[in-house]
């Protein structure tokens, strides 16, 4: 037993009744005050974050944005009361025998466990969606740090205990555990206190904490989004219409961030043909020309390396383009990313598993295949994905389209004529995906419908005829 | 690899794309021609049902009364679309970047693995609740028959078969499974084409397919019903204003059946005061005198012998009432159980777990408390329930009360004045519970709230600035 989580676990059992029975306005009014709280720290945070994690200003201050929008849409929901789901069957006393009245809502699950993501250090962190979800519908939260940044955990943590203190809820709504071990965090989903899990992260960490989470006496929901390829399927007509445009797009959103999106466009499949060709030599040239950038951490960077370095070994893979970052500054040297554009072909693609897995950097796969009809081949050979992108170059696809129920099979989002990354977080959102993408294809970890993830439907029975 | 199992889960997957693309009035017209036939078979159902079951016809024909309403109920809601959550986050050209517009709704999952109960042959069957959600929705499905009453499951196929081929669906749509092996059922569950399975019986059974589920490359989501105590919860002010009254129905609950319901109450909690003891006295007047009725298979009569014998063995437990099912009828005899009507108190109670698992049969345990507040302690020591029932003499409990908090996080249903078995089939039933009761508490098997268990969202994205 882990002192630390026990104590977080406990606190938060004994704060679910209070906090499942606070007024939708008071937790409202929680989380636009942790929003509030966020935007107060200022460039503290935005100075903290950079030097944990190397992401630049602009994308810090754009994802602090994106975690206080998040915080108060969750809020509206909460303040709305428009998750509940309240459904009411009235009483028949005339019937025989007479039919009782049933009414039944969505109800909190009690203490859930958020896992923070390393690549977004606010918006899928402490203070991020899983943790808006959760507090909107009444649930306690333990959120276990992601150890890639520490300090910006602790002064969000501060912000939320503050916040609970403001309004004189439980201290247990809220638990931050620093202890980034292995053991803590199976500790946590163990804990017969918790009532579901919610994780960002690698395969391998997602897979390990889902299995905990079964094998408890009480199995528990384990939500774990573990990355994706994000395929992009590119028709001869779409490049024939806007090559150069589409090339900068997806130049842009397969090197945002140095590539370390879930939903970085890792595949891209085009027909062989002249005028994929050239369109490939004018991304090829742009991703020649990326500067490097610094990568989250050391260890992420390496994996990158290790994996950009082993495409390059793969029989009919080619490299068409690799950053080469020697000769850069030598105390960033251990964390710069190069991009990378590798080519194959369709058969090679179809025939090779290991070409689907997420290389979590800015490097991505194009495959050239014999005709459009052999795009619907290949997406029936990938495992679960968060986004599919296509673009069809104005013409639709029609509902008969092998590749649209191929694709619908697989991913969560489709997205015609744009690019995977730039999650929206809104109502419609579906950021999730089928297996291997999420451990469960029917829930979202971004948008209003993440809230469904931690809520169950309870019903109360009247006589019909009293 | 089962050849049965292995056929029918490809012809399932191959008429998905189809049937997922039915429209609704398609669906709709596809549940009613099955309820329609179940109707027309008339009385060869019921001759058949009584057969395999021994279930008095009264109790079948309003069990397929039953069966063909949730197949209509079902209908309608396909028809009218009222279950697909769409929602649609508009775009916005004048942002930057331009927002997207983001629409998604829920989509079927694919084909399902539906278990038959042997307790309802009709109702949780071939043509029942699971099968009917499924359908509704646009997955295919597959029923692995209860070999306790193979030729029923035959009788209901046919009729499916009949208005699969009526409306020219892919007969993939629907198959039976007649193979009752365990080898047939695994199978089933860890075939690559299957995504979802539904599950009515025991808790062994549900476990060993649930964790087969959980085992496979791809894990799917199993719902698996397990059974529950379902408690009663009776306030003194209750049995001073009709102890006769309770004392009636509550012997209608339990024997109902012969107890063969899921939400059979087998456990009712009392004070320790004058009016309880007489409460029980009158109790086990009408218990011994219940006549003995024939169970649905002779194991499942010798498990409940077994239970009940093993009961009169506890230290601390006292037999109120036991009916003697010698001197029936020799050719009957192994499949009659008599009812039983145990006592013991809260302390003995709290202290053995294996008090608070299910007997499946007309077998009830009172459980003699201190005072009211005690019972909110003996809720605790409970494992997850289907329902649970609060009988308060007209006074409500308020929302601050110990015993309601602790049932809402043991049970699905709360019933007030009322008894556990007559599960309505609405839009607000919840019949499902925490673990054990069930392997998930957000899903119900009954109501149409159970469509959510084979649905998933699907996200679809298109440009905000075209």
């Amino acid at each position: 037993m882990n002192a630390t989580v026990d104590s977080a676990a406990h606190a938060a059992a004994h704060a679910f009744r209070d906090y499942a029975r606070a007024t939708p306005a008071q937790r409202a009014q929680l989380l636009r005050e942790i929003a509030d709280g966020i935007e107060r720290l200022g460039d503290a945070l935005v100075t903290c974050v950079n030097r944990e994690t190397a992401l630049p200003a602009a994308r810090i201050t754009g994802e602090r944005a994106r975690t206080c929008m998040q915080l108060r849409l969750f809020a509206d929901l909460a303040e709305r009361d428009a998750w509940i789901d309240a459904r009411l069957d009235p009483a028949d006393a005339q019937r025989t025998p007479p039919k009782p009245q049933v009414r039944s809502r969505l109800r909190p699950l009690g203490p859930v466990a958020v896992f923070a993501a390393s690549n977004f250090p606010l918006a899928f962190s402490v203070a991020g969606g899983d943790t808006a979800a959760a507090l909107a519908v009444g649930c306690p939260v333990i959120v276990k740090a992601h150890p890639a940044h520490p300090d910006t955990a602790a002064l969000v943590a501060e912000v939320i205990h503050a916040a609970v203190r403001k309004y004189a809820l439980p201290p247990g709504v809220f638990s931050l555990v620093a202890d980034s071990s292995r053991e803590a965090s199976v500790a946590l989903v163990r804990h017969p206190a918790i009532m579901a899990g919610a994780f960002t992260g690698s395969l391998q960490g997602g897979m390990a904490l889902w299995r905990a989470a079964q094998q408890r006496d009480e199995p528990i929901p384990f939500f774990a989004e573990m990355g994706s390829t994000n395929p992009v399927f590119l028709f001869p007509r779409a490049l024939a219409h806007d090559a150069a445009g589409i090339a900068a797009g997806l130049h842009a959103s397969m090197t945002l961030g140095v590539g370390q999106f879930c939903t970085q466009p890792g595949l891209i499949f085009l027909v062989d043909d002249a005028a994929s060709r050239t369109f490939l030599d004018q991304l090829a040239v742009q991703v020649d020309a990326s500067a490097p950038g610094a990568m989250l951490s050391p260890l992420i960077c390496a994996n990158y390396r290790h994996a950009v370095g082993a495409l390059t070994l793969v029989p009919g893979v080619r490299t068409l383009a690799r950053v080469d970052v020697a000769g850069h500054s030598a105390d960033a040297d251990d964390r710069l990313g190069g991009a990378a554009l590798f080519a194959t072909d369709a058969d090679t693609f179809c025939a090779q598993r290991d070409l689907c897995e997420e290389v979590f950097g800015p490097a991505s796969l194009a495959v050239l295949c014999k005709s459009p009809d052999d795009f619907a081949r290949c997406a029936a050979k990938l495992p679960g994905q968060l986004t599919a992108s296509i673009w069809s170059g104005g013409e639709p696809l029609g509902d008969d389209s092998d590749l649209l129920w191929t694709l619908e099979q697989k991913v969560g989002r489709i997205v015609f004529d744009g690019f995977p990354t730039g999650v929206e977080v809104g109502t419609a959102m579906m950021h999730g995906g089928p297996f291997p993408a999420t451990t469960d294809s029917r829930f979202t970890s971004v948008g209003t419908r993440a809230i469904q993830r931690f809520v169950r439907p309870v019903a109360w029975q009247t006589p019909g005829n009293s």
